[in-house]
């Protein structure tokens, strides 16, 4: 697989209740653009990440809408696998150049979740759950909590190892001017910040946002490639906690990894940086682990030593952008700005938070709580 | 481009109260396996084009819900372009396959659109239209009216050419068990019909309808290849009529079509039987002038004449299946039923209304009011 990555851009992430998606579309992607050298023309496919512009903007066929507030007279359709979108989107776009049939396509992931109340925000999210979480009144950060349980039973995980989690993002958050949350926070305030759904505290979750983030990747032999994708892999699990073999982990995470990590030819120890998929903070101990980066029961120990912080000695450095913890969770969006922060790390263009070494990457996006995972490898060369 | 499509499925359409997604899914998706001669473990990708499905059933996710259901333990997501996410969710296998990097892929066309009042599948169809149409109370017979109005104005097309586009494919739909409308009507009870939105009456509006659509798809070489896709592209267009240079041709339809006639080398003459895109019967003659099977303005009396009615000495037949007028519209299923009726006649599965000589297909799906089309071109091998 050589596509390369010629191009990124995205808005900032936050409560940008000024801001039309049509803006943040254009932000983003003009600065995509612009960061490649290439124009309009010289694209020939949109795939667009979003998930809840139907629900929430009542407008779907986004696709051509976005093609056409672009100024793109091309292929053009939205993705959709609920918080996944966006990983399934440069997904698809990889899928359209390794094909043949296009050549330069744009991948837009955005999502405007902050226009409405917030209960109306919580229950478009749980259109990505099955009938029986909604009927009994299940929600995202209820079944991560049951994830969160299971775990701390198994491994003897502590609520104060989720807050380390979510004080890393924090701290990461704080030196990416186009976070959400650049405060930095410790411990005992994750701990004491309210009850959402036991054991998860407020500062365990990451918020509501809005945002857009876009990448341009093409096949032309005669690109640049100083940064490449090198394995796209989508894997699916049952949609519900129910009827899972196992509540400790995330088999969607462990089968699209082990894949891409084949076609890629590497290993996990193999990666500089990662952009995991952390809605909850359980969500990162459980990629940190499903990924093969620690074994099982291990990455909670690890997380709080610092190992995956920014400035560690170890190799492995997670969440540089601060997350979707810190730099927040418009759900469309996350999966594109993963590519967006990796590809920004290995041609050193992250400031504060630039990571010495960023050669090898890999993105990890999840799609409800575990139905959908998509996983991509990125690489630095030369 | 060498994709053999193994395997077709498809439910009955129609108002179907009774039946859950679901079980539409099964029913489509079980009946395209056992016809592809194939298992679920042999499937590595599901595709699901799906338009409606959160705003009227407030279920999103549907890629790992459906794959879940099916016992599919695959990548699976959804691929919306409003009306024309079935035929996007074609191309996106398409392009899975091409891509090297899936084998064989499942595409779902799906859509439960009766369950709810038609006020507000309406509203959500408009979902897919312009702010600014929807501000100024615009419908999607509204804007097929003026299209209409457009090209009785510049083409003296009248009231009589619209309605024999639905007698035409009310004689299909009659020839088609699956149809969800199998009576025959006459010109003159479409004109009688009552007024939908000036000049297009009832009776020149496709239905809501339920439904579910599947094929099977494969890149593999040991594969059987009595039926092959040649090509598959997509087009937009903006997304609102008001921007257009013309109102008398849908832009997107011809480009799409250009380009895959050039691909498939061929060209409209070598067509034996196309399924367009009839949502109402403007479209159907709009479509045929864009595809390139008649001048502008040419259409209407070549329908009139019967010329692309089934039993016709000439050589195109026109929406065999009933078209979306009487075979019914379930929006994300119609771009995939359209194409289990082109490899159903190529494999003489077609009955009453098989066509004599059908080697070479074309199949053309449209999202809106045209922002989106997407054009396949289907052959028969040997």
């Amino acid at each position: 697989m050589k596509i390369s990555i010629l191009g990124t851009g995205m808005t900032k992430f936050g409560e940008l209740w000024g801001i039309s998606p049509r803006t943040l579309a254009r932000e983003a992607v003009n600065d995509a653009l612009s960061d490649a050298g290439i124009v309009q023309k010289d694209i020939d496919l949109l795939i667009v990440g979003n998930m809840l512009s139907a629900l929430l903007g009542n407008q779907q066929h986004i696709g051509a809408l976005f093609a056409e507030e672009l100024g793109l007279s091309c292929a053009a359709f939205t993705v959709e696998g609920a918080c996944a979108s966006g990983g399934l989107a440069v997904h698809t776009a990889v899928m359209g150049l390794l094909s043949g049939q296009y050549k330069t396509a744009c991948v837009l992931g955005i999502e405007k979740m902050t226009d409405h109340k917030p209960e109306l925000v919580s229950s478009a999210l749980m259109a990505a759950g099955t009938n029986e979480e909604r009927l009994s009144g299940g929600t995202f950060p209820g079944m991560y909590a049951l994830l969160a349980r299971s775990h701390m039973s198994a491994f003897g995980t502590t609520s104060e190892d989720l807050a380390s989690v979510a004080v890393k993002n924090h701290y990461h958050g704080s030196l990416n001017p186009k976070a959400q949350y650049q405060n930095q926070i410790t411990i005992e305030q994750v701990l004491k910040s309210g009850c959402i759904a036991d054991p998860l505290k407020l500062l365990d979750c990451s918020p509501m946002t809005d945002g857009a983030a876009a990448v341009i990747v093409t096949s032309k032999k005669t690109a640049k490639k100083s940064v490449t994708i090198e394995a796209s892999f989508v894997a699916t699990d049952s949609l519900g906690l129910s009827t899972r073999a196992s509540l400790t982990e995330l088999s969607s995470s462990r089968k699209a990894a082990y894949k891409a990590f084949h076609q890629a030819g590497i290993k996990p120890k193999d990666c500089d940086i990662a952009e995991v998929h952390d809605c909850f903070t359980i969500a990162e101990l459980l990629a940190l682990e499903d990924l093969g980066f620690y074994q099982k029961g291990k990455a909670s120990s690890a997380v709080r030593a610092g190992e995956v912080t920014h400035g560690s000695s170890k190799h492995l450095v997670v969440n540089t952008s601060g997350g979707l913890k810190a730099c927040g969770h418009p759900v469309g969006a996350t999966g594109v700005k993963q590519i967006v922060e990796l590809a920004d790390q290995m041609r050193g263009r992250c400031g504060k938070r630039q990571v010495h070494k960023a050669d090898i990457g890999i993105a990890h996006n999840v799609g409800g709580s575990g139905a959908t995972a998509v996983v991509h490898v990125v690489k630095r060369n030369g």
